[in-house]
């Protein structure tokens, strides 16, 4: 299926908006005894006040520094495949928020929110690497909870051709109503809706607000296996494929070493995995898988395409440290699956 | 020969003392037209100031921050080795600072120079990575050059066997005096003095001091091919050598891919290089070199063995980005070459 969409062809279109919390991560090298004597669950994403991170963070060893986020992720990846990607999110004006907006400007993503000038400090997420490349994800929101409304570039929203949202957000009410808000006016303009869910603690917190979300106002849903079965409270994948089937245009529901399955328009489409070398760190996974899903489908591809070019660029990330790919990802798909596109005119760059 | 030392054996003296700049390292892959079009030599470290530090970063890509800074890469390899190090340098309170001090605690060193307060913020390296994993810096020096002998912890640098000291640190008026002062003190405490030449281009900026340094004061020099050649402004590697021998107790001469010729004793000791995998950035390889080197040196270990840890401690460094080693060295260190030392006990710990 080759997904239909509205005003299609409009040179001043991006492919994908997104909003999330704009976030630098902390990547450490930790031990799975760490995890426990902490309380921390594998895999996860934990929230955490300033002094919680602080105490965490010294008695964690030393880091590695990169942007991240999760839609930040996928927005950067998306850029890298050459597609036109913009970002809404808020840092604060320190130097974590001079990093976070100079490398997702870097990658040629369109970033224009407004840090803060008073506040919380820019957002951080301490993110533990296990020696079973797992990481574990300790947040810090920071002045990410601080973006509402007004901090929307509407302008911007209303180009896009899919407004992509993190579930994360759901944590903060701000950011909540901000997104809603942003969804009506990209929805408005003939752009479509994706959600990630993000994270299986994180659809406990927000479960019915995102079964009410996918039923009315999500086109595309993206879910791994553990957020799926949380989120229709079932004990099998084949269970939450039942309950999800027919209820957004497509979902794409990743399952780490078996690949992914992607729903959409009556079929399923069972995507192979990609492995390009050892596993080295899974941080970004999910959000690379969603980078290349969208940017194949903001191109027309169809749906089984699409979940090839998303398993290639999760398969790539997790060969390396850190959520943002250091390799170059259009180079990757036109080797790896012979996809090529049109640089950007400057006509088109946004 | 096994180098005499004075008063060995006392529990509450540090290994490594060392005092260099305190950075925070910006790693950006960058192709060779970019250090063209920005007239950076590769290979070499160029001083700018804030304003063009900042232009820098912003045509360059997405990086990668990691604590560096040469002299402290050197005391971080060290206590990952299971020696007792301390570090001595200045950062400004900010976040880069935080992450500085954060960074080298968490290895086991002893960081305790105050952050400054006000004025210029906290170090930063532009490090640009080439395709052939060579490294090309613009050092922001910030806070770093503040730092003058009242910063000096000369209860530390009293307890010191060696005295380390990166020649960058003579870019700055006040921390080359810091410098001195210390010398002084270690000395007068039985301790050695060891000299980095850092940098080719910094050996150009103080050669009358740099070999005045080198006939009267140190113990033991680290200089790579190039340095050392600039220093004597002779053509090849083996006037070079003929130049320096004799002049300092022990001179180690790394040459890369030749591996590096130890000087001491009356005797030269060629030590072959180590690889471990493919070379994916040289940043931190002669600070690890030192590393390893001093270790061994330490611990009271035969020149040939202080030259063959140096150089596995360099060979692990250049196959991962960053100068900081992400994995076990004493580990690699017994398993490569058999070296083993005790654990630190609770009341030798610094």
């Amino acid at each position: 299926m080759s997904p239909s969409r509205s005003p299609v062809g409009l040179d001043h279109r991006l492919d994908v908006v997104a909003i999330g919390n704009a976030i630098v991560d902390v990547l450490v090298q930790a031990e799975d005894r760490f995890l426990d004597d902490h309380g921390l669950s594998k895999g996860a994403m934990a929230l955490v006040d300033e002094d919680q991170a602080q105490r965490l963070y010294g008695s964690l060893g030393a880091g590695l520094e990169t942007s991240g986020g999760s839609a930040a992720n996928t927005v950067a990846g998306i850029a890298q495949l050459g597609g036109r990607a913009g970002f809404i999110g808020r840092v604060r004006d320190d130097q974590l928020g001079a990093i976070f907006s100079h490398d997702i400007r870097a990658v040629g993503a369109r970033y224009d929110t407004p840090p803060a000038t008073a506040g919380a400090s820019t957002a951080r997420c301490l993110i533990l690497v296990t020696p079973d490349a797992q990481r574990t994800m300790c947040t810090y929101l920071g002045a990410s909870v601080g973006l509402d409304p007004a901090d929307l570039d509407l302008e911007m929203v209303a180009r896009a051709r899919v407004l992509y949202l993190e579930g994360y957000l759901w944590d903060s009410e701000a950011a909540k109503r901000a997104f809603i808000a942003a969804a009506e006016v990209a929805r408005a303009q003939g752009g479509e809706v994706a959600l990630s869910l993000s994270d299986a603690f994180c659809v406990e917190r927000h479960r019915e607000s995102f079964l009410e979300l996918v039923d009315g106002h999500v086109d595309l849903l993206f879910a791994n296996e553990v957020e799926i079965t949380a989120l229709y409270r079932v004990n099998s994948f084949a269970e939450a494929v039942e309950q999800v089937r027919g209820r957004c245009r497509v979902a794409a529901l990743t399952r780490s070493e078996s690949g992914s399955l992607v729903l959409g328009g009556g079929d399923s489409h069972l995507i192979e995995p990609v492995t390009l070398g050892p596993l080295v760190d899974t941080t970004g996974a999910g959000d690379l898988y969603a980078a290349g899903f969208l940017h194949a489908y903001t191109r027309g591809l169809d749906l089984q395409t699409c979940g090839r070019l998303g398993s290639l660029c999760a398969g790539q990330v997790v060969t390396q440290l850190g959520p943002r790919s250091q390799v170059d990802l259009r180079e990757l798909a036109r080797r790896q699956l012979g996809l090529a596109w049109e640089p950007l005119s400057s006509s088109q760059a946004p």
